[in-house]
């Protein structure tokens, strides 16, 4: 297991962790800014963040700065209502590859999808059993797309609290279960982010960690877990403020052989997101080293 | 299956459902009444409920009125961070046991208990999997006594996003494996109650159910998912106000043998709190036969 504990050569920065300060965007390319004058690698920026920024200018900032990418942010949502939805969403995926590409991902993330408009709260249908098929058969066109151009997709299982509005796959089992249909030799084309915020509470997780093996295990996120939680997207903890056994996760992913980055991704409407930006990267950075 | 659409039978109500109404905490025995002048045949109370309006008295009420309990909520919380802990609970399950007994309740249902202390905000640990290992040792010992009384234990799992704080058994899989190892045979005495809130997004939940078979299905809860859901604990939504697949869930428990009621178990802070209590059980009635 590597050694965290004395620099932060393996933290990246999900760009979503600094987003908006204080009620002001935090504009990407000054984000960059920010993870370079401290040395941070990596980060992992939203495909929003991006546009606001410009592809060719966020392009032109890492390759700069000498920052790489520990994933993109975000393709999926491959459920709908009808036909249209379904070409959109297919549409939507591609061009989110060809910017994963573009800015040199290690891999694209996906978030799933679940009940079609229950993230607007007007869900279309109960049907999760539908929903499930059809992010397997939206998952599978769009691994076509991605083995053209050699960008790995990566499933994130999601909380099961999100499973009516936001990803539909909620456990690693279950992603895992994807992946052997639809790669059944692990070619390390289509695997999975083990974001430690979704899968710590998951009694299979050791097992279903080694089940995935080093080709499927694409991208590790770090946050914690708060007791008492008081909202279900906006209140992640920073790493050591909560219950989640940070280092034990990370040894059973880097014991099949992960070697990427660890990347901190903090949702935290009325904490983190309420800092100084710079307060926040600091601290991450101090966090990563004693508590991941 | 059967048809709930023409009666309400098979509807029993939990009594937090209608615990405090507008501020104001409503007497078990004055709900009890309630629930008798609208035919409803069964009722889940709390033990604090119990405790407030008298075991001797609450017992009166129900057999005054011929209401059944569908289940007592209940006993649990096993986790402990020192021996006094331990002891404690250990107790107080005896006690939760001798008022089931007393109730006539057909289980004792166990919510296990999450991180010790973490319900409080001040986790003594991280080790999920100790505190899973002492689930296990406390079900292990109650059952002795609940054997003795002839008092099923009915294992509750509750929804992932509880498992640092209130329950860390949070699947069907993993309540039936506790099942399988403690009651190997499956005789009646250890079981499971399945609360469609907490399970309704498990990939795994029909072949679980299937696993479970009639001697194990012990209680059925029913209330529904909302999308959005803005609080963890108390933001049910009421049957058909949500996206979770009642009638199906409902059919997998009954191909098995289930032939109890349906309990109806309503946290909500901001809607059906807030109501009179009457209203309450009136929609109860009408969501169970249209919905459930």
């Amino acid at each position: 297991m590597r050694d965290f504990s004395s620099d932060h050569r393996w933290l990246s920065i999900n760009t979503a962790t600094v987003r908006r300060q204080r009620g002001v965007d935090w504009p990407l390319l000054e984000i960059i800014d920010a993870c370079a004058a401290r040395g941070i690698r990596a980060v992992s920026p939203w495909r929003d963040q991006v546009a606001a920024a410009g592809l060719q200018a966020t392009m032109q900032s890492l390759r700069a700065h000498g920052i790489e990418l520990s994933g993109y942010c975000r393709g999926g949502m491959f459920t709908y209502a009808d036909a249209a939805g379904r070409q959109a969403a297919r549409d939507d995926n591609r061009r989110a590859l060809d910017e994963a590409c573009l800015l040199g991902a290690p891999c694209l993330v996906l978030v799933v999808g679940g009940l079609p408009g229950a993230l607007e709260g007007r869900a279309a249908h109960r049907d999760l059993a539908s929903a499930r098929a059809q992010v397997t058969d939206g998952i599978a066109a769009l691994l076509d797309d991605a083995r053209e151009r050699h960008m790995p997709l990566a499933i994130e299982p999601l909380h099961p609290m999100y499973a009516a509005d936001r990803a539909c796959i909620n456990t690693l089992r279950q992603a895992l279960d994807v992946c052997d249909l639809l790669d059944p030799p692990g070619s390390g084309a289509l695997g999975v982010a083990v974001d430690v915020y979704h899968v710590w509470w998951d009694p299979e997780l050791a097992q279903q960690i080694e089940r995935a093996g080093r080709n499927r295990l694409l991208a590790l996120h770090v946050c914690d877990w708060l007791t008492p939680t008081t909202d279900l997207l906006n209140d992640r903890g920073m790493m050591g403020d909560g219950v989640i056994e940070l280092r034990k996760i990370r040894a059973w992913v880097e014991a099949q052989g992960y070697a990427g980055y660890s990347e901190v991704e903090i949702f935290s409407a009325n904490n983190w997101w309420q800092r100084d930006g710079g307060e926040v990267l600091d601290t991450c950075i101090e966090r990563h080293r004693r508590c991941v």
